[in-house]
């Protein structure tokens, strides 16, 4: 789905580290490990979190793709390493062992486990587990965090913020007028990631309860884009229509179970005279009275906010048990436990706004092109319209 | 997001007709033409569609990589002719003409009408509307026609009814035994594609309702797949997550605003325990005892059906005035109006499936190789997980 | 390979028809049928071909993505109809037939046909050689013209001629100020397409020998393009290379054998000293006291024409017979013969230059962006280096 | 070109290290650091290398994708340091340094140099040439490693021999049944990796020749692949030609200018009648009386061994000078000199053999499909032709 970016993510959860390789960005592009960092930072943030969160502070090294402080259009080569790899070399380790590690063969149910062995005819479902884990979207968060950099450069900024933990719903809109960046100022001082402040409370309630019982939640969250300019994706084939784009990176995590584009499912019960976003003129530029499309229209960004609600489905890695079945002796048991988080609602909106931010770097490369920032900025002044 | 399939399709609203390609189909599927026809003519169903749909009665022209009933693994060239192009052809020519035909110069809320003519540099939407129309979907079925029967040659089926028209919903459940095969043959014979015919009733007053005041209704459909083996999709990178290939396809229709995996957005709203598909063993394979997941976990299918909810916004072309500008001049005036239909959303159930049979075609391919069927057939003897 | 354009062709050498699709042109580009069809006449050209060619007077179809004479960013959708279809309908029917075509078990040695029947489990052959055919480079040739008049626009142009036919060389040098478009039209007038018209004379007697013995020549031919800017493709990852993309998409011809960039073989046996293009400054822009490494430095274009060298083998249907073996009772027998060409450098030559202007056409586009014609040429006013 | 391996590069010449991560690669994968480091040793063999060689011994780091000795199906992610960066750690400073480095302002002709300057807005040519660099291809030559032992465990071999350097050519011929395996243990322990070992001692001389005299040497070099089944590669569509796919990847690299399948430049000088590979029949299988075609027919492998020569030209890095031009000062002057290698070509050999070993894993894993080797091993057991 992407055209001018590639990127690839490799590493396992507790292997030696993460390693990215980001491709396609124009030379000239100013960015520090710094920037990066917060935006890890921002993805180990929020309330409910268990004890990993705590043993990880996680760091970026650049290791190419990037001289004195800018981009040199080369690709970009990222390493996030794992700090607590000593303690797991042994069960990790790259070559074989003379004592093999123990197995693990009692599949979690909501987990890639059970389809992961059967799949890839593994009798050690750590060889799934390890892969196929939120510990991979680390580095997506990296590597999104330079298409993050671009954006911000052109204008474009990408924000997010909870408005739902279990039943307990965040009603409030963002105010037309706030940009992406300020609505992030706000959320990202809040333990929840979010805009009302009472609700956060009782969501906090819920997630304690959960806690207590060795039960997690999940919650619905909301990805704002501001700053668009007209006619990125395109109507023109299937997979140019930017909703195709956006929605394939973001439900790219197996988490997420529903994305929804501006009003997205309640637009199904809405007569289409409620729906559609009229259109004004304010002497200078077109405007809408309202954004219930959420900023697409004919698969392009029609110049207004992109708006995207995603769902995020309880972390299935619970200490109260599921009932399971072992792999190797097919005896019942219960399902594999870890420690684990018991809410991570806040750290996927920032993932989903990652994965939007290298959409959108894509699209905005796509049309514009420029092989560096100084050309990409110019091919903007003469075409983009806003 | 596809690996081992290719299409393309071209062709206007309007136009001479629509043309398809599909490339990567294995040797020896047999296949007819009155096999692709049968799914035109289901697009074409449904309770609320206007005038258009008496004009046209798609039939689909193979023009090559079928020969003698069979599939021959060269590409498959497919049109679909526009009967009313005698009409058109003013409109619509190809070579510059001396006399210009009248331009559209009012964008209708909703469409791609005014980020078009903003992306393109037009100074007439008939150069977007043509394209960024409904009836392009039309060889999308055509196109996945032939992906469905070679799914149904391997035993996969795909199905999907409609579940709510504006706000009525038929909250009945597909009872568990029932293949997607059973599913269609039902519902394809009610007018709204829905289980429930009492609520189809009042779901046709309400259509009729919006159609006497010149508006239009949106809804709810969903789709499901049975006969799914294990594997197919992977976590090992985002572009191979089954959920990632399925939401990109499916969310590439302009109409559609959201999509719902499994349980998908009420999974937010439940507890991990709740909703997480506990795992048995019958002696002989893997059982669940719910399917909540909609048969994906960790972006692969797991031997369940795979069942994928979407919502339809309202048809954006109304009788119905909405506010708009004209491009040209400036002025407020109200949006250009067509003939429409009102409610077009068992067309877009057919079109959904449609884009699902081509993800599970390429998957399935993907995961099993193949030059012909037969070897297709006998890899997924030796290799497939049920 | 391709960044922005794709397109698929379709159709077998005696079905209905070819039919391509070309997506991925901007907006605005002014083109007509004729410029089309002009390209398809240069590929029918040329001194040496059988019978054939003279049944077959290719003419294109515009179906779509033109309209008034100028491009509107949709899908070009094209059709070359085969003239002759009604004598093949019953031998290339879609349908299964009650008393099925004779089949064809002799696989041509130097053909796609015993590989394909051995890929694909055929047992007639007639299934592989109707794609596997230099009549799917006509819709090629078409597709390409669009891509060829873009570049035309842009002060690009990409002409060829044949430098050997058999073992009868041509070893006139094009001028250095000589474009592309001054060299096409000197050669187009020539039978042969060559410069110099007295070694022709002897190219044109080994035709006539070969076709005397039933045999078949092959050949050598050069591409060159001028007008190029600096920076197409790039250096950074394998497949954005300028020369892998030009060798993937001039290469993907059965026919041909070899492919040289700038001098090409005879690099290898030249010293550094002499063979790298020293550099200069003329007062305005950089300049080359030579062009041996053919305008591509680094995997991109250094501002120098663009010169390819390429063979084509001799055309493998002969009238004169091979070894082969029936591949229904496995007897020896000689091969399948058909009426044919002596030889078809001179159109190869020309499908050669129609991939090289993709190729550059997509380079062109991922580089400068650009969804109209008018946006691309601005982004080529501020950013272009020549 | 790739359809089920993806793969990815980064690192800077004198960066801290090369990264690479391959995905695609099926579970089960038995392999060992020393597998590629052997390879990686192979890169670094040869006559006529400078002293660069001397300081580094690439060791490959496996940090990802291999478990206890075997895939496990997730990325596999590479790391080979630069051991050398303690002295670079400044001219290569990631961040903004308050003493930036002295810059490097004279482009060297047959380099990237310039057209990589003018691309990407550098006022800086070290921008370029740390990335446009021979040392990138040891991660290639690393991750194609993988490939080659999946080919391997399969029974394709794939070996490449020296075949000229200068003007110096050995015309030996690689025995019929040689395997490549063979082939390789053959010409591995000799300098140049030749065949002949008394034309391999006048190529010495020439490399000392153009040694003494600041100067450097190209070469021709063969690759060749045994064991391979019918039906690799195919017809239907431009790229998924086996030829298109070769010369792609194996052009890809900035010092080859060509490339040639079988015969290849020689076949333009043939007849037919003597160029085509007769077909005969053993009672088993067919056989061929030649192998003109290097294995490939129709875009296809035909189960004969594939066979490829490249020409690379010579280094362009030389102690010789070449006239050039400061890209700051626009002064004549003498084009940037580094200590160097005088000749490469037994170096390009083995990173081409890489490249072959990544495009045919990618094309069985195409045609065979599976998940796992196990799986994979099955379907070549009931589809594979040889």
């Amino acid at each position: 789905m992407l055209t001018k970016i590639k990127f690839l993510t490799a590493g396992e959860s507790h292997g030696r580290g993460l390693l990215g390789i980001l491709d396609g960005i124009p030379s000239g592009l100013k960015i520090e490990k710094e920037f990066i960092d917060i935006q890890l930072a921002r993805r180990q943030m929020g309330y409910g979190r268990g004890g990993r969160m705590k043993i990880e502070k996680d760091q970026v090294e650049i290791w190419s793709g990037i001289r004195l402080g800018k981009t040199i259009a080369s690709p970009i080569g990222l390493i996030v390493k794992n700090k607590d790899w000593e303690n797991w070399k042994d069960k990790m380790a790259i070559e074989k062992r003379e004592k093999m590690p123990k197995k693990v063969t009692l599949p979690r149910p909501g987990h890639a486990d059970l389809a992961g062995v059967e799949k890839f005819d593994f009798d050690d479902i750590r060889n799934v587990l390890e892969r196929s884990s939120a510990r991979e979207t680390t580095m997506r968060v990296a590597i999104a965090s330079v298409c993050r950099k671009l954006l911000k450069d052109i204008g474009i900024s990408v924000a997010s913020r909870v408005t739902q933990i279990h039943n307990i719903s965040d009603e409030s809109k963002v105010p037309n007028d706030m940009t992406a960046n300020q609505l992030n100022e706000i959320v990202d001082s809040s333990p929840l990631r979010c805009l009302d402040n009472l609700k956060e409370k009782e969501m906090i309630k819920i997630i304690d309860k959960a806690k207590a019982n060795g039960d997690s939640v999940g919650g619905v969250f909301e990805v704002v884009a501001t700053g668009m300019p007209y006619g990125l994706g395109s109507y023109t084939q299937w997979d140019r229509k930017l909703q195709a784009k956006i929605t394939s990176l973001m439900m790219s995590v197996n988490a997420y179970k529903s994305i929804e584009i501006g009003e997205g499912h309640s637009s199904g019960a809405k007569f289409g005279s409620e729906i559609h976003d009229e259109i004004g003129w304010d002497g200078k530029k077109y405007t809408r009275f309202s954004n219930n499309a959420g900023g697409i229209e004919g698969g392009m960004s029609n110049g207004m906010p992109i708006t995207v609600k995603m769902t995020m489905k309880p972390i299935p890695t619970l200490i109260k048990s599921l009932r399971s079945i072992d792999i190797m002796t097919k005896e019942d048991k219960d399902a594999h436990k870890e420690r684990t988080d018991s809410c991570a609602v806040p750290a996927a909106s920032i993932i989903a706004e990652s994965m939007m931010c290298i959409v959108l770097a894509d699209v905005v490369l796509e049309k514009f092109g420029g092989d560096s920032m100084k050309q990409l900025l110019k091919h903007i002044e003469v075409s983009a319209k806003y």
